[in-house]
């Protein structure tokens, strides 16, 4: 019988360096000789990128109701499980995800306030007890973060986002819900210091993965 | 103070008449001096009717993932609640909705065989107790509506929606999870014979309003 892949997310605010090292853990498992795909929330599939469309939006008069965007988050999260990672870890792939739950208590709890039992009430209600095996929080002050993302969208010349509108209230709360999490469940977070030079944060990196995964069976 | 407005339900499946007799339910309500808006469901705002539009669509080669309908369609709700209803019922406005939460339970729950204590916990979720005052079920055998519905496809040359495509054991099973929910909720609900012509409809639509209405404060 296969042996089910393992299941590991980044997370952390905008700005903090995901995409690239979502990118560095894939290629250190790949190294290690493991089956690994790398996917994203919200999204991951055609038909959730599609609802992660109508989060991100700003072409819309209309302000999104907090619950409609908290429901929008689990539908998409209830997509990519059952089409994506689901059948990858079933088959034995690990999985490298680009946020997921945690974020959404950082976000929606921490940023737009809603209270983290209603977010547990769809947490259990969509993933039936799945949770990652390992969170790699990448961590920063959001005023780094902003100047590291005000650079990159200068650079590519793109527009921000519905939450990149967001104040620096919105972002402080969203990295306190973050680092909160992860003081309460130290066994799944290893919190990274992502302000430090990327040498440094992969350094990091590999040791938190070399540490958990030396332990799993 | 104003008095709160009063929440009207239409409820059946594809081609009973819903659109014409929402119509026709409205503009009785006016006749007795009220303010009425009419919507529909899933939709009724611009960022909800984008959500309809997701779920509607037959454009995608991935299927959607009977959770993630489930959670879009209370996505469109909790909106559609925030951003009309509520606002609506709030400034003493009658709604007329073409559809609510009971076709969740009618499709969802009785077409695609989701635990209806499931759809309960999102009912909570989003609504809050909020519930219809009066629910108007037009009633009628699914071979019958398909064939209404299908002269009125060729007329205006569209193509079938991702529900529309259901066999008839789909729509079997929405009305019946239709008829047990007016069997159990005989104060909310009235049961309309939908099968009869149109006149015949709206004398029973009509005497269920003037009913409840004057038993209503």
């Amino acid at each position: 019988m296969t042996q089910r892949g393992r299941f590991i997310t980044l997370e952390g605010g905008e700005g903090v360096g995901k995409s690239t090292n979502v990118a560095f853990v894939a290629q250190w498992l790949r190294a290690q000789g493991l089956e690994v795909i790398t996917t994203r929330e919200p999204g991951g599939t055609p038909r959730a990128e599609s609802i992660r469309e109508l989060l991100l939006a700003t072409t819309f008069d209309e302000p999104l109701d907090s619950d409609a965007e908290l429901l929008l988050m689990f539908a998409a999260r209830a997509q990519h499980l059952a089409e994506k990672i689901e059948p990858a870890l079933a088959r034995g792939a690990w999985v490298v995800c680009d946020r997921f739950t945690d974020a959404t208590f950082a976000y929606q709890g921490g940023g737009r306030g809603i209270d983290p039992a209603r977010i547990e009430t769809l947490e259990r209600f969509v993933q039936k007890g799945l949770a990652p095996d390992l969170t790699l929080l990448l961590d920063m002050p959001p005023e780094a973060a902003k100047s590291r993302l005000e650079g990159r969208r200068q650079a590519s010349n793109t527009e921000p986002d519905r939450f990149e509108r967001e104040q620096a209230a919105f972002f402080s709360a969203v990295r306190g819900a973050y680092q909160a999490r992860a003081a309460a469940d130290p066994q799944r977070f290893a919190l990274i210091d992502a302000q430090k030079p990327l040498d440094e944060v992969q350094a990091a990196l590999t040791q938190a993965l070399e540490e958990r995964v030396a332990t799993w069976p």
